[in-house]
């Protein structure tokens, strides 16, 4: 991005911080845009954000049942490159008698894997491995990996992997740890009973090996629900690894379409943690402070991590995708995918995750190219990706600054964007970035025809755990356009 | 800060990192002022940082024995106005049978403590009450408190107060929780003997009421260390506490010159440690990641919440300072102090604070107005203030854009300036800024006179934790002229 696109930003970031001190809530006449402050305005709190005037009512006299604080907490995150040569001692230091180790059938070839088990075996532990992870894991494969466990009765986890080989290992360490519960139990309502994780669970090692989940920093489990074909997840603080180990030279072996996928993830999870409903008006207040849920909305700590990890991800994933060689570019995307970690493990995501539930659970007869899998694949990040566009010109009108902010890394030129022009201005930023990523053209290019709308739609309502994030309210038919402004992007 | 300004430090930022692409280290003649890429720049890691020459060669070559990861460990957070009333509810989440309250003499009457003891009351947990903690604590307070707990045996600590309460409680719990051990054990070599944590301590909630320490966060405890009259400290990952209450309403009721003082110690928490050695110039590297310090150095994810810090700092405690009303601005600064936490209590804080201990540890006649004990006091924040002039004329050559970017943020323009001017440009800023808060004229100002000089100079000498952070390497002759270039300020 050029030095004059970036004072542009800056310009507006300030002209909007200034604006606030004509707070139009406290003016005789609330103006029709209202405006919520931008990060770099350090003077006013998430309570002075502004909305359109449908919402504003409830803001300004403070909705009564909506949340007053969020809680910050994150896994210890350990990064260097060739870390992982540490994890022996870490689980020696812990006094393990018998660790697992949980990776799946690719990743267990690779160097990732071999240095995890060169180095427990200098340590001298006790180890078993369990490589039958599903790349995409489903309630099927999930309660595989819990048996599994509920055999062995490991202490502590070590998860060398993506996405799916961290969530695997919470979810059996969770159900190890709760020998009465079946596994609905702790799934979160309504498709499952959401209880709250009463028994503390055992010490687990995250080894990333893609850039992409952040699972390593966050209490989160996500699988397909075979039964309803799409997916849902578990998610409690209580989950969120002991420690998570980045290293990037893990991510080396990762094929270029895998760099793309894991990327966007990364991509969505900043932008839709950056744009999420703010933590003060997100409802209900819980009434035990244990009951605040993971994903709380936006918040001054989230809002640092996510806009760091979206700037570092429009800098670095392109050069990561072109460049197998471009290792500065992958150890920033890995260092992205933790801070992004960090960020929407707190704030939480919102309608391109909850849209890409079904869009991947549904998958019918499409299988993305780099993926060495025996089924059919739509890749979690080309699954939130492929609404992207239509997610966020829909969401900017409740906070049309934020929007502006990240067309603007994206390199979009704002210097006289009006805020009304937020949503189209980075919808088409996004389009461009995903073009060049050669990401498929839309939910139509993933298999789906228009049949499978209604099943689209209905994947997503139920997801009330990252659909109440939104910042604009939604029902069916604000799901159902969204759906069909995702047919094509280009 | 007029957009220009900021400008001119996104354009110096990019200039630098445009740079980056020329590294000298690769060219064939190595030029006399090297660079350290900005935090802009996010193409390359600190491991492209470069020095000045004569420091260039072990960067270049990697220094066979310097660090090559960092460790990134805080404590949960929990934001909100008015939250400190849910403490009640995490005791008894907790099943606590016996918690104890630690607070001092003053703030055992105010808001935050009876806060507390009503929630406490509500919830029906069992408590016992310590408000004998001395602000500025000594190895002798300490050693009473650590009496009382090995006597009372509470199975969970709050702690309600500024620094000294929330140290004070770390280290009763830390002795609580190693019944053999003497005080010496656990106390930073040389001074004590620095043994590692073997025990797991007691959960313990962190309520500050003053927005200065970030002691929430950390694993620091520091006190008087009196045979010897200097401040020194017990630093492990351990003793970071297992939450943090971060409630706005707690500080209002601090006086304007409790308001400076901690706001003082925000301030060289975030600079210091923004500025402080890289980890991956730090040497020893630890031969088992356990023995990792919590002290590493700056890195990526501390540089973020350090200049955040720094800035909020900058535009808030003014404001604070001189209107006990605004408090928009006091919300800000405990926020600031918050942030600065994780971002020290990460990276570390160097020459300040080694040089305020025997400073603040070693007063004779001075008493700072505002602060009402029973004894002389040179409040911690004031102590590390008064040398931050000379110290960051000194520390610039190691990283002149860091100094720059800082000095820009106090509203220095920086449109034209030099690498070499880095650091007289921040020094002035500094001094400017310490001036209109009423900051005592220097270490003579204190009740010093030049015949301390030797005792100032050999009480930082021993304080190898931070000392060690310093970018440039510090000796005797060093430190005596940061001293006597600390005399007076203005």
């Amino acid at each position: 991005m050029a030095t004059a696109t970036r004072s542009a930003v800056w310009g507006l970031m300030s002209a909007v911080s200034a604006a606030g001190a004509r707070c139009p809530c406290h003016a005789p006449a609330v103006s029709k845009v209202l405006k919520r402050h931008a990060p770099g305005c350090s003077n006013h709190s998430h309570e002075h954000r502004h909305e359109h005037q449908h919402r504003h009512k409830a803001t300004a006299a403070g909705k009564e049942d909506a949340d007053y604080a969020f809680e910050m907490a994150t896994s210890t995150i350990r990064y260097g490159k060739g870390v992982t040569r540490e994890v022996g001692m870490d689980v020696a230091n812990l006094k393990s008698k018998k660790a697992v180790v949980f990776t799946d059938s690719n990743v267990a070839k690779l160097y990732p894997v071999q240095t995890v088990i060169q180095s427990l075996e200098k340590a001298g532990v006790n180890y078993v491995v369990y490589d039958r992870v599903r790349v995409e894991p489903t309630d099927g494969s999930f309660m595989d990996a819990i048996n599994f466990v509920r055999k062995e009765k490991p202490d502590t986890f070590i998860a060398v992997g993506g996405g799916s080989v961290i969530d695997t290992a919470k979810a059996a360490n969770l159900y190890l740890c709760h020998p009465e519960e079946d596994f609905l139990a702790f799934v979160n309502a309504p498709i499952g009973r959401g209880k709250p994780v009463y028994n503390s669970v055992k010490p687990l090692i995250a080894v990333p090996t893609t850039a992409g989940t952040g699972s390593e920093t966050t209490g989160v489990a996500i699988f397909d629900y075979k039964p309803q074909n799409f997916k849902t997840g578990i998610a409690h603080r209580s989950l969120k690894p002991f420690l998570g180990i980045v290293d990037p030279l893990n991510t080396r072996t990762m094929p270029p379409q895998v760099h793309v996928a894991s990327g966007l993830d990364v991509l969505c999870h900043s932008l839709e943690s950056y744009t999420a409903i703010p933590y003060n008006e997100r409802t209900p207040r819980p009434e035990n402070p244990i009951l605040r849920p993971a994903y709380q909305g936006s918040n001054p700590i989230s809002d640092m991590w996510s806009i760091k990890a979206l700037k570092m991800c429009i800098d670095n994933l392109p050069r990561a995708y072109k460049n197998a060689e471009d290792h500065l570019a992958q150890e920033q995307m890995i260092l992205a995918s933790t801070f992004a970690g960090i960020g929407f493990g707190n704030a939480g995501v919102h309608l391109c995750h909850g849209m890409s539930y079904p869009i991947a659970g549904g998958v019918k007869n499409y299988k993305h190219p780099g993926y060495n899998v025996d089924h059919k694949i739509v890749p979690h990040g080309i699954s939130v990706a492929v609404t992207s566009p239509a997610v966020f010109k829909w969401t900017a009108p409740a906070c049309p600054e934020r929007h502006l902010e990240a067309a603007a890394l994206f390199g979009a030129d704002i210097t006289n964007a009006k805020l009304a022009d937020a949503g189209p201005i980075l919808s088409d930023a996004l389009r461009k970035f995903l073009h060049k990523l050669d990401v498929p053209n839309g939910i139509s290019a993933l298999g789906y025809t228009k049949d499978d709308t209604k099943m689209l739609v209905e994947g997503t309502l139920p997801q009330h755990r990252v659909t109440k994030m939104s910042p604009r309210p939604v029902d069916y038919e604000v799901i159902e356009r969204l759906v069909e402004n995702s047919w094509t992007m280009y």
